[in-house]
């Protein structure tokens, strides 16, 4: 192989703009443990974006450079540099996952043991034409899994069952999902229809409610709907689900679920208490496909938390063996339970097309890209 | 003792009216574990008011009855009747504490041991010139504690030292509190101050600023000063503080506290991370002084909680034994660490008096009423 290949890289300038290019790298010797990856598939999921544009306000993006090594220039509003003053003149990689090839392996078993193989890998910098991981960030994909079937085996798949554990844990018996009809949403769903809980789904269309009939699930509200306060209450109250994870982060969202949390609480109160219920409501926060403030009406008493979730925590929180046991569910269920599905292919380069910037940086449009680094 | 005694009550009517009113209640017989306390202080807490009033706007308020009967009524917001819709036609006691002198006392021995003593209650329907309670809801006082000394042994004491407890059950070595000059806020620097626990303390009048600064407070921010977002991070980059308790609940001060909490975590991060500092940070609302809603900026990564907090359900946390411990320091540093003090007196009837109800329904305005039952 050659000693250089491209990388997708996001730089934010001194004069507050953001620069998106394609850089030539080096490919890295593997260390002991390490795998050289070469890549075949990378998701471009919201949980990218925030790395990729910063702040900046993509409807002010510049193109230039040439097809093969295009460069996106765009401005972050003045209000919001900030936020990125760590960021300024160090050029970051991007793309948290990925699925290739392992084409070079360090002297140890475990690295050794998956030459030749194709494995899911995740841990920054996957929009590269080559990416050098620990063995331990490796999923070994069973054979005949595609390179796009493997891109995405680990942040919503694991994410996902973080939200069933993270029920259980809690201590809740039901789970509320917003921007449901996501692919993260969709193996909600079908996680939950394999182990019996019941899950509310929270979505803004009537295209995502048939997405989410077509799985067969049983709780479908639209926020877009006149009945959505009682619709959502009276889902609240048929499933007992007091606890939310919200893709969204912002407007009234998260509160209207405590509100309807609340109420469903109150209908199985006997008297009146000027603290609310004692029924305990939590809200977690684990996206922003939604930028404005968080506004919390607080009209649902004082047993409530919102807070922010992730899933690096999470797996710190329950431990290496928990982990695995979940990497190795993912594994055997990757066509069915945890299959995600895209709408476009592009390669590095296409990326980074107005075409496609336009696309994906108004979130939730329902398109899904891959990014194909080989191309 | 006559068989009947004057209560204050609060009624919301169908009609979307409140109505304070006296009402004449029969003295209870007490049982084996009961005791009956003659009424003879008990303050008007922010935490009152919520029951007292409801969501009726009392600039509407009309004045009628007799001065030893005064009636008080006032409209309900058309928009927040539903907020009280379980209330309608209950008429409700109020006051959460108060002391008073016991007189008559069941056959139990825990109950005749504190016949003729001054004690502390705790327990709703406060506002009472005779008070039924059970043993266990009772604070004996320590001889020669005057009624207005131990008239709030046990919201705002119990609530402080919760405040400390929360800290070191939950992990952080420091604390915010905002509405910081309040009679909780004095005992909670108190405490702090006693077993050198940093405390970072949100105030929003240079007055308040000087009641505390002759507490010897070393961390107090103004909200309103030209610094204050550079004097908060000062503060919490000094002491480490990652636990906020919030009396207001509304606005952007818990999303302020959020920020500043991130900026002084990230002063001591060596690289840029897209989610924020992994430092957990976290705020309880308590109260709900400032009734707007509550708007989070989510700039401060997803390692943040925000949630309700209360003292009943921190008591049946932490168990009986380690709430006994804390009702037995309060007794023992009732005139120290727990001295409550109170701008003015008034009767049952004077509580319902235009010039009372004008200055306690604005909260936050340093005044701070007694109630004398028995006047």
């Amino acid at each position: 192989m050659s000693k250089t290949a491209l990388q997708l890289r996001s730089l934010v300038n001194a004069d507050n703009t953001l620069e998106l290019s394609l850089q030539d790298v080096e490919i890295p010797e593997p260390g002991p443990d390490e795998i050289v990856v070469k890549m075949e598939a990378a998701p471009l999921n919201p949980s990218d974006l925030a790395l990729l544009f910063g702040p900046a306000d993509m409807t002010t993006a510049r193109y230039s450079g040439t097809p093969e090594r295009p460069v996106v220039t765009a401005d972050i509003p003045a209000g919001l540099a900030k936020m990125v003053a760590s960021r300024v003149g160090e050029s970051l990689a991007v793309g948290n996952e990925g699925s290739g090839s392992v084409v070079a392996a360090g002297n140890s078993d475990a690295a050794k043991s998956l030459l030749g193989k194709r494995v899911g890998i995740v841990g920054g910098d996957m929009y590269s034409q080559y990416r050098c991981v620990n063995v331990f960030q490796a999923l070994e994909l069973q054979d005949g899994t595609s390179a796009a079937e493997g891109a995405s085996c680990f942040v919503n798949p694991l994410t996902s069952l973080a939200m069933v554990e993270t029920m259980r844990m809690e201590g809740h018996t039901a789970l509320v999902h917003t921007a449901a009809a996501s692919n993260l949403g969709q193996m909600l769903n079908r996680i939950c229809k394999n182990e019996g809980v019941d899950l509310v789904n929270i979505v803004r269309k009537p295209e995502q409610e048939k997405i989410l009939q077509d799985l067969g699930a049983k709780y479908i509200v639209n926020s877009s709907s006149d009945s959505y306060y009682e619709d959502l209450t009276k889902a609240l109250v048929a499933t007992g689900a007091t606890l939310a994870f919200d893709a969204t982060g912002g407007g009234k969202l998260a509160s209207d679920i405590l509100t309807c949390m609340e109420a469903a609480a109150v209908q199985t109160m006997t008297e009146y208490n000027r603290y609310g219920s004692d029924v305990f409501k939590q809200v977690y926060i684990y996206g922003g496909l939604d930028r404005q403030p968080t506004t919390l009406t607080r009209n649902f008493g004082f047993s409530w938390a919102l807070g922010g979730f992730l899933l690096t925590p999470f797996l710190a929180k329950v431990g290496m063996e928990k982990g695995i046991a979940m990497r190795t569910k993912v594994a055997a269920e990757l066509k069915t339970t945890f299959a995600s599905h895209y709408t476009q292919e592009v390669s590095l380069a296409g990326a980074l097309s107005k075409e496609a910037i336009d696309v994906y940086s108004k979130q939730a449009t329902g398109e899904k890209y891959l990014i194909i680094p080989a191309v």
